[in-house]
């Protein structure tokens, strides 16, 4: 089967022919349609995740038919078009994962690849009304938008959302299910260009990060903001606790900005301010997330698809930072 | 009637004469016998403050006797032995507080001083197994620890604890009421007595802050927290998220130490850390602090006892920051 393959760090991946999997007890073999990239591939392509195992198939996102099962799979699967829950072995607590948590692709094969084992329990049914496309969109961007929003920052119907980075995955996922909720929500960006498509999505408006004073002008255009959600980290995250409402909540899924610094511990307490981490999402996290998706029928934002052959270039992609939602791997005999 | 009464900025208190309150409707007029000092007086006397409003009398903890009732209070009262909640006008969240939120002494005449009006809702009996003195050490810095620890940190019996800064009032307060449910506390300090003290009063041991590597030594010795309590912020507050186990809590009521810095937004995610700050706390948590304090038989650790003439030397032993345990003043005609 075809399958794109990380051989080493800072190389392109390369399109190889590799023997089809089989499925162990408890999985299942996915015909894999689409797949999308995430920032977690480039990561680990340039050497900055922990634990590179290499070569490997990358991939998280995945979308397929159920072709074949394993011993104790029930035969009511086969045929199945499934979305992937790409956290594995997330363990028994609900607030964190277990030790022998890992995200799908890397140590795990990836979804860059014809054919896919999964456990059983990992897949679910992918919504009827998207595409193969929009539902590879989906599972890693979603299940972190979901538990970012509803688990760890509680939002609330019709509360007030700052969403920073707008065009990422997890942001936009963020953005349209807190809007099908009735949140008035702004975002930032480094684009005008992305504020305005994000406009044109629902948000109330945004700011430029870029500008140092973005949280002065978001105060006294927009007011105070009940939950930040926000996956930088970086100088810019001080300003969220500026823009807090009182007892307002900020949610941390990522650090592309790198470190925290210069926290105002007067306005963390006395504004009881609280601030959480979260990382992906449980197996619950998934399913709640799939029955929104569903409920609501949200279409997620795709940028642009490629087929897997050209993997390189989606890569390239979204390196450039350009993009306003997810791309998107087609992939074809 | 005397009362301690701060003129100017950076100037010792002064020893007046003031004509005695009279309790307007709600409120009632109680003979004081005992009072705690807390950073707040120094960092008022030191202009670190909000809105500071001069001349005023200070202090916020205070014990003594109803004596006298306004209109709309009831004469059962009248007698009573009490302490002072110094929360006024918290307001209807619980998460955080109103914006009419006032520490009381300052703007409010506080409890330096032979008589004060409070809202009679402001009024608990004071509990039977404490003297005056034991019992003015127990509001600001009890109310504190109390809610930091368990209504936003979730404390559960039994758990991993960990307190910045013992010797501290809301320190001390958080080690009794955490070991009273079976906790394994560890501390940090300046100075190895205060943490041996500790160790008296049945924590498992500390580290001297001081040291930079002071978070691997105590992983090394304990290994990792479900909760933290720090009223200090700055450099070391990063170092929280290093010792935190998966789901850990952080709660944060002061920043005596500066802005936090460098904090890892890989550690906050991918542990699944919670960050929260607060501050005083309502009306509930201040009777369900009595209840605790009553149920286990508390005595809040008393450092030193100061007749309330000399009180510039009981700020003076607090500015030397020598203390292990609250510094008292004993009111008398």
């Amino acid at each position: 089967m075809k399958a794109a393959v990380l051989e080493a760090l800072h190389e392109d991946l390369k399109i190889k022919e590799l023997e089809r999997p089989v499925p162990e007890s408890g999985e299942v073999l996915v015909r894999l349609t689409a797949a999308a990239i995430n920032h977690r591939d480039l990561f680990i392509q340039e050497g900055k995740y922990a634990k590179i195992a290499l070569p490997c198939t990358l991939g998280s996102d995945g979308v397929g038919i159920v072709e074949d099962i394993g011993p104790n799979v029930g035969v009511g699967i086969i045929g199945q078009r499934v979305v992937i829950n790409p956290s594995l072995d997330w363990g028994e607590q609900e607030e964190y994962q277990s030790r022998k948590f890992r995200v799908l692709g890397m140590p795990d094969a990836g979804t860059f690849a014809r054919y896919i084992c999964v456990p059983a329990q990992n897949i679910s049914q992918a919504p009827a009304h998207l595409s193969d496309e929009e539902a590879a969109a989906l599972p890693l961007a979603g299940l972190t938008a979901y538990r970012a929003l509803f688990r760890k920052g509680a939002f609330k119907r019709g509360e007030r959302v700052f969403i920073t980075g707008i065009g990422g995955g997890v942001a936009l996922m963020a953005l349209q299910f807190s809007l099908a909720l009735d949140a008035q929500v702004c975002v930032s960006s480094s684009t005008t260009a992305k504020i305005e498509k994000a406009v044109s999505l629902g948000a109330d408006g945004g700011v430029l990060y870029s500008n140092s004073e973005w949280h002065k002008k978001l105060k006294s255009n927009f007011g105070h903001f009940d939950l930040s959600i926000d996956g930088a980290g970086g100088d810019s995250f001080a300003r969220l606790l500026d823009i807090a409402a009182p007892g307002g909540r900020i949610v941390n899924y990522g650090g592309t900005s790198g470190p925290i610094k210069e926290l105002s511990p007067q306005r963390l307490f006395w504004k009881q301010l609280v601030i959480k981490g979260s990382t992906m999402g449980n197996a619950e996290d998934f399913k709640n997330m799939l029955a929104f998706v569903n409920e609501h029928s949200l279409h997620p934002v795709i940028d642009s698809v490629f087929p897997l052959e050209e993997v390189n270039q989606a890569f390239k992609r979204m390196l450039e930072a350009q993009h306003f939602g997810k791309i998107v791997l087609r992939i074809s005999e």
